[in-house]
């Protein structure tokens, strides 16, 4: 159970929902991810694009800029502590991907009603001078807390 | 230029496509994928998720699902030897992939006119048991052949 | 209450549940849509392009084929009689459709979990020879049964 | 052709390729849309729902509110006199509308290269106290530019 007397604050509770998520997000560290920023329904990813990332025409694989984006949305969407997953997303592809450029992901949320949500990410080259996708995902949210449920699971 | 001498047949062509990108397919390499069949329009491909494959949550990451379906859908849209790349991709997740389990994803042509087609893809585990996703991709076809453009690439 | 007892058959219950919405369906009335079939997780309908349904361009409104698309999609997701509306959905426009032409919209199920399913609704000229629109569409499953809850609006 | 000493201020163009769209947009006024704004990459639309719009279970019908996403979305995307269309458009729908309601759609671009951009509509009443539908477009343009290849129109 999260104890909601030490952590009431919003901010306060993103961060600790994104640090408990973190060291067990296989993926985020098999792609080298960066956690650059976490906030209510916000957060912001950064990735360098590899050699290994790239697709058979030498620009980065869809794959590797979708799981960025679904990343930034992983931690806005579980940012009030309530365990949610991805139900749906779609993404446009704007301009391709190279290989050295770092990425950066910027997920928010668009709209949260129930236990559905609507999270927009944008994908851009660091510097921000080129938009590499768009990303709209819908979220559904599952029993339990993120903090106390992954808590639970070191246990184990 | 293609030589359409030798490689007149359309099952002959998806062949040569995807020999020619696979090998130079670093994510597909990445992420252990095995490419099951090519067909003109089509692509089936498994990969079986690893410990390193999962979210926070120790589910397969929506992002090492979603590659494995957008890899499936290049090599289907490649399939006749035009290079061809994703404009937009709408995936639903479905049911969670657990580590150990094979995933089979099966690309088919829904539609093609002028330099636009669209691609349905759907993962599901390779027992046919539990359908994991549903991805449909619009494809956008650019200038040049995908077996003369990589084979130029091995000249450098 | 939906009385199992006396459909219990799907068909039954599909045709029931359509018979059901048709005549409170103002649009499918306004946009003078036929229902042609329904089934266990299917739907069928046409429609005439009519002058007044076109664009600036001439062409058939993307809105027009929508509603076409998805009120198929609305007769097959609630073709168990249990109450089901539109989450999301995703269209990719194929070709023009011209004024005069028959279209027809074929809905059936793709997936279908808890509260949540995928359809796929296919628009065509009625002849079958133009793909007009490919249209996927995610649906929620609220409270309460088709029959029941639109009879007991008639009591009213 | 459009002779672009008399056009050349943006908001000009903007003004003027609504104008010679919104008398031939059959739907628009089938619908009784109100043409609030328009601007470069920018339109902003209303609409009444009317008893005539709704579906089996009395709320608005999908089709209707995508219908006037879509038509933000074309005033938006045509806004630069290229003649432009729908290519693939996704929607999420986040709450039902009511008969009564006023509708407002406001459309954006969110990104343009080549003959491909990316345009976000967000549907609310219009006292913004509730957001209906987030719509997210993809357009297509094609050859000719909107007012002169309208105005030909008018000549037959």
């Amino acid at each position: 159970m999260t104890d909601t007397t030490t952590s009431p604050d919003p901010q306060q509770t993103a961060r600790a929902a994104a640090d408990a998520m973190w060291p067990r997000d296989r993926v985020a560290q098999w792609m080298d991810m960066r956690l650059i920023d976490v906030a209510p329904g916000r957060a912001v990813l950064e990735m360098r694009i590899a050699e290994h990332m790239t697709n058979a025409f030498g620009s980065c694989h869809g794959g590797v800029i979708f799981s960025l984006a679904d990343t930034a949305f992983a931690y806005a969407c579980n940012s009030s502590d309530r365990v949610t997953v991805a139900s749906a997303c779609h993404v446009d592809f704007l301009a391709p991907g190279r290989v050295g450029q770092m990425l950066r992901a910027e997920a928010h949320e668009r709209s949260a009603s129930g236990r559905t949500g609507v999270y927009d990410v944008t994908v851009r080259t660091a510097d921000g001078a080129t938009t590499i996708a768009l990303f709209r995902g819908k979220s559904h949210r599952l029993q339990g807390e993120v903090v106390a449920s992954l808590a639970g699971g070191d246990a184990n």
